[in-house]
């Protein structure tokens, strides 16, 4: 994605920022380790982004800590100084969550990656912030068990990152969020306290602080530590692919196999421009003729996944599917879910660019989503290729443009911004799984009443006063809203160095 | 069970709170219909317990609006006049959640119980908090649906009440809590502004407050209306009856069949005090000569039910039980719960008074708690009969006391308190599902570090600024935890009238 439009950000005054790092560096060098703080900007760039590169800012400092009593110490130094602070996983998260500030600090969990326990008779694994998703299955694979959500990142992404995110995946419609997924966490509090959250025995007293934790993007505190659940591997898993003609009647067979009461172990959905853009990328077999390609996997044992394929085989058929195939091996399934996992690759290939969206809807609308974004495509002179979580109402549209184009950039993201106002019109939301953090900040004011925003912030004061966890994400001020209402979307471009804290 | 220790409450002064009330009931009489309000100690005596009757206090006035406009009205008056609220829905709690202040308002909801909205394509419900629990269960049967959360006094508790509390019930080890099942709260804060929390989408941006609401008792908001998910009704359901010969065995079998990645309907435990205490009343064929029974359900298809019910017995034969039985009708299989589902009455046939405990512990601690139990039973001279949701570690431990005989109520409090500060001290929680309320709120000292409880504190305070809704439930001061730590449980009895508010 072009980088271009962050020129336009001014920077802090660099004599003020620069006497301000060196105090601050000073301070966290003074309780830390040298090799646990950065501060020279070819020690800092590495940090300038996460996967919303379009947006970029060097930080001011970054830490690396190893512990959690150090955690405490950064903190505390920083609550002093009246710092910010941006906590970081491996920085891949898509709505620019892990952006610095000018004159913050950056908190990276990367060096806390220990798994610390793995229990397989309670069937639970406590590991620290900065341990890799995939690498909790991969501990786990002895005991037959894993660890169920999927991002497609997971072989990048932290479980840290994961529970600031409420990180999903295809499997997610069966085995749920992170939230579900997740029994405690560990965390320091701004004002340098540790805090558990939640409980390794089931349901907790008091207030569920865990839920309200998990997918707060890092603006509530610093996790330290996780106790994950372990599920069983299932012993077999086949998927069916099925055609449809046209996208209403996909859309509505989704509806279906949920309405039947199937909760399949996936269900994705990929329009025509989709399975044109992966089939000459993966030769997956897909049916490029079908508007619509859906793929249903079941998962369990023998006996469950047959007698289950068999049903969503009779409801898809009913629902008036062209074609339907089931995978007779893992290879064979495999290579059915490979278009499906490529996509992103593919559009990068056909596309200079392409903007990712991240909206829900409820299932029922889905074809009437669809057919306002083909309409879109027209107004906005750009084709979107649609994939999606469709069994969770989960949209990823992949806008394609080239970023060389005076105006496309600009364009893409007011077609984004249409996309996810079209979802809050039919009671959907902004955001599926990729989180708010400094991309959808002016869409959270579409999905929510002044009230309900502010709920968030009197919440987000109860765990942080003075504002200094990750400000300026997630939660918009009432201002921020005020001043929205008045401009265009696209014209909303984000001065994050300048903007007033809550 | 006795109430007669409720006589040592000190009274608000009397003239005082003559005043009081009729200041409040006619501010409240100028906004709601005359039929809304109720001041007159014959009108306000039926509110004065819910289902903890040991403790009782007659409310100032009792308000029963219609509308959600009305509850706007009642709170703003409320807040204005800074008078305490405790909402109420059917009185079932057992936790004293519901318990009036002594110049408070209680806000019945019992008025608001119109099913608003039947989705059977959705799959969900819009209902009035008032709404009964197994009433959305009967509205949904014509379309073969039905409402998961399935607590034992589900034919009267309602739904707003279950929001409050968070409820489970004997299917919640399969299906979910409250929380699992309820997608969206639209609720009244105390100062009167109407706010939705949650969607109907999957996921929603921002902090996940509908997480933190569910649970609450009350402290956050007055819920106006709930959309709660409706399941498919299992084609068929079968259960497993199986004797051990000793505790231990049975304990460890409950965590072998989750280990083994089974899922069960249910998965109940009863030690033979409790199948010899409810054997005589229900004639259903228990084992009385075993030490402990435990009742394993599978629901599903036919195909899936038999599969689950060959790996159960497979695990439990493995596991030790000395006998096992497998329904083979529905008849039978509502013989072999009937038992279990009578196990209050029971205890109420052959005890003169029984306390009914609710904590939660690791499932591989089940049979480290019960054995303490049984010393406990020694040292206190009470009997204990266990019942128990075993497969998510939530303990029904019935203590059975004559309050009759001087010091048997405190002598059972003080037994129930152990339970927990043992099911505490093993990793587990005060409280499963009944809810900390008045009855637990020491003990959440026990449960709970002062950041913890610090971290409580402030949500409530982002919510409710001047400690109006439900002051003095289910989160203690610190000041309290402070007190507490001093003196001994028993010793402890609340003076909820004149409490500090937070």
């Amino acid at each position: 994605m072009s980088t271009s439009d962050t020129a336009n950000i001014a920077p802090p005054d660099p004599a003020r920022l620069a006497t301000r790092r060196r105090q601050v560096a000073a301070a966290l060098r003074a309780v830390l380790p040298e090799r646990c703080v950065l501060s020279e900007p070819e020690d800092t760039r590495p940090y300038e982004c996460d996967g919303l590169a379009a947006y970029r800012q060097l930080p001011m400092v970054v830490t690396l800590p190893d512990t959690e009593q150090q955690i405490v110490a950064i903190l505390k130094v920083c609550r002093e100084l009246g710092v910010p602070i941006v906590p970081r996983g491996a920085g891949t998260g898509l709505s620019g969550g892990a952006l610095p500030i000018a004159d913050g600090v950056v908190l990276s969990t990367a060096r806390l990656n220990r798994i610390v326990r793995l229990d397989a008779y309670a069937r639970t694994a406590v590991v620290q912030p900065g341990v890799r998703n995939l690498a909790i299955s991969d501990a786990a694979a002895e005991h037959a068990l894993y660890y169920a959500p999927d991002p497609s990142s997971q072989i990048a992404c932290t479980i840290g990152g994961n529970v600031a995110e409420n990180s999903g995946g295809v499997h997610c419609l069966k085995y749920g969020l992170t939230v579900h997924n997740v029994l405690r966490v560990r965390m320091v509090s701004i004002d340098g306290e540790v805090v558990e959250l939640g409980s390794e025995a089931l349901d907790a007293p008091g207030l569920d602080l865990l839920a309200v934790f998990i997918g707060s993007e890092g603006m509530l505190g610093i996790v330290t530590e996780v106790t994950v659940k372990l599920i069983p591997k299932p012993a077999t898993a086949r998927v069916i692919m099925a055609s449809f003609s046209d996208i209403v009647t996909g859309g509505n067979a989704v509806a279906n196999v949920i309405a039947a009461g199937i909760i399949p172990a996936g269900l994705e959905m990929m329009d025509q421009t989709s399975s044109r853009m992966v089939e000459p990328f993966v030769h997956a077999g897909y049916d490029t003729g079908a508007a619509a390609i859906l793929l249903c996997e079941a998962d369990g044992t023998v006996a469950e996944v047959e007698e289950e394929i068999g049903r969503m085989t009779a409801v898809l058929q009913q629902a008036g599917a062209s074609a339907i195939a089931v995978s007779q091996s893992e290879a064979e399934r495999l290579k059915f879910w490979s278009g499906r996992k490529n996509a992103f690759p593919a559009a990068g290939r056909i596309s200079p660019d392409y903007y990712c969206m991240d909206g829900t809807i409820p299932r029922k609308k889905l074809a009437q989503v669809l057919t306002g974004i083909a309409e879109m495509e027209i107004r906005y002179g750009l084709r979107c290729a649609n994939v999606f979580h469709a069994g969770d109402g989960n949209l990823h549209p992949l806008i394609l443009f080239d970023a060389n184009q005076p105006d496309q950039f600009a364009c893409a993201e007011a077609f984004g911004a249409d996309i996810l106002a079209l979802c809050v019109a039919v009671g959907g939301t902004i955001t599926g799984e990729h989180g708010v953090g400094i991309e959808k900040i002016d869409s959270m004011c579409l999905q929510f009443t002044a009230q309900e925003i502010g709920a968030f912030i009197a919440v987000k004061r109860a765990f942080d006063t003075a504002f200094l966890l990750n400000p300026d994400k997630a939660i918009p001020t009432l201002n921020r809203c005020a001043e929205f209402g008045k401009m265009h979307v696209a014209g909303g471009r984000l001065n994050f160095a300048h903007l007033p804290r809550f």
